[in-house]
């Protein structure tokens, strides 16, 4: 369900939401459609690099029957976070980074179950692309019980590019993909540790997997093939939590 | 959402529905109606062991506008399993039983989802309250991605008297709870067990937490006070195959 706090329609509107510095998650524009007011808007957009989608008019419709003038703007839930200043930090504060990355997962209660349990267990931050990711919405808010006020969202324009940063900044990367080659838990996530979990439908692209250092699996047993995407998050952040709790009490 | 194929309302569609043997979860009747007909179906309701509750008109409105007569019952998109068949065949099939019990668990989006991680972890059966519990419904099979069609499902008149039965029969009772006294992979989950999982809000009763063999918890490092019991179920369940992997594997 979009609620109307989550977005703003109309040019102008628009306008002065990029204007006030609000996180827009992206702006659907009306297909073909082309005045001097648009254009301008759409020159803000880019000059802003917020994302812009076309469609159809009956899907501004489906969502507003006010008069959008062609543009409906999603304001997002949350401020997203700076890589650039937050892994530093990670490491000054002396701790061990974890850092969840979802490649492509659009489900919004998927999204937010997975930020909640990330942030009960003290996981760093959650990485997104700018396109083709959820909304982050007051649902997304909602199902987070509130753990996307505290646990930082990063939305990274190239998810490959991110991950080459964080291996430069010493993390390891653990892809968990149904054609994994080892049980998850027989990898060893004590060290830095970029966690990557993928689309509920497709999982993980190709690309992605091709540069991970680990590809892990969590065992079925049962006619279910795979689990749903938040519940394999859960299972895969807390065995980092309890490989990280038990290393710690044996030292 | 209830859909249309949940529910049969009309006392002579109920009463050939109850003599058709389909496992209706419970009925719903119009508080203070008394006639004939309806005395005929409480008779026979009772008589097969089927819950009844009693509610105001507008309760049985919301859920059809059609002519319900009083009275709607929920079918069970499951058969029910029996705990005295299923109990010794899990033994004699040579495996380590693995039970769960949800203690108010109503939400049916948690339950079909906890029931997709147990099917997919190889758990031998799910058991809930016959009163209280959540509907299983088209929406339960639905977001147990099927695992509701394989995996068995007792509904226990008493639940504490259910634990008692598998603790004679070998079980060690785990439970999982806020107030746990260790971290739930402290536990051992390679001996027969039964995990329980409380209610969203209010977790697991007192009396069935004085009965437990184990209070275990799951650490909470962040803001958000508690887990999802969906994810919760989850990373408690698959410690549990962990342990039972990494055990068989080292004999």
């Amino acid at each position: 369900m979009i609620q109307k706090h989550d977005f703003v329609y109309g040019i102008q509107a628009i306008k002065e939401t990029v204007s006030a510095g609000k996180t827009i998650e992206k702006v659907l524009i009306k297909k073909d459609l082309n005045n001097e007011a648009l254009r301008e808007l759409q020159h803000l957009l880019r000059n802003s690099n917020i994302q812009i989608q076309y469609v159809p008019q009956e899907k501004l419709n489906s969502i507003t029957r006010k008069n959008h003038q062609g543009a409906i703007a999603f304001i997002s839930a949350i401020d997203y976070a700076n890589a650039d200043f937050l892994i530093p930090k990670i490491f000054e504060d002396g701790e061990t980074p974890l850092l969840i990355m979802l490649d492509g997962v659009t489900d919004v209660r998927n999204f937010g179950s997975i930020c909640r349990t990330a942030e009960c267990a003290g996981a760093h931050g959650i990485i997104v692309a700018r396109k083709g990711s959820v909304l982050i919405n007051s649902d997304a808010m909602k199902t987070s019980a509130g753990a996307l006020n505290y646990l930082p969202v990063i939305r990274a324009d190239s998810l490959l590019e991110t991950i080459d940063t964080l291996r430069n900044s010493g993390f390891q990367i653990i892809a968990a993909t149904e054609k994994g080659n080892k049980d998850y838990f027989t990898a060893d996530f004590t060290a830095p540790t970029l966690i990557i979990m993928g689309a509920e439908d497709i999982g993980i692209s190709d690309d992605i997997l091709k540069i991970s250092d680990e590809l892990v699996k969590i065992p079925i047993k049962g006619n279910v093939e795979s689990l749903n995407v938040s519940n394999a998050s859960s299972i895969i952040i807390y065995e980092a939590i309890r490989q990280r709790l038990v290393t710690h009490s044996h030292q």
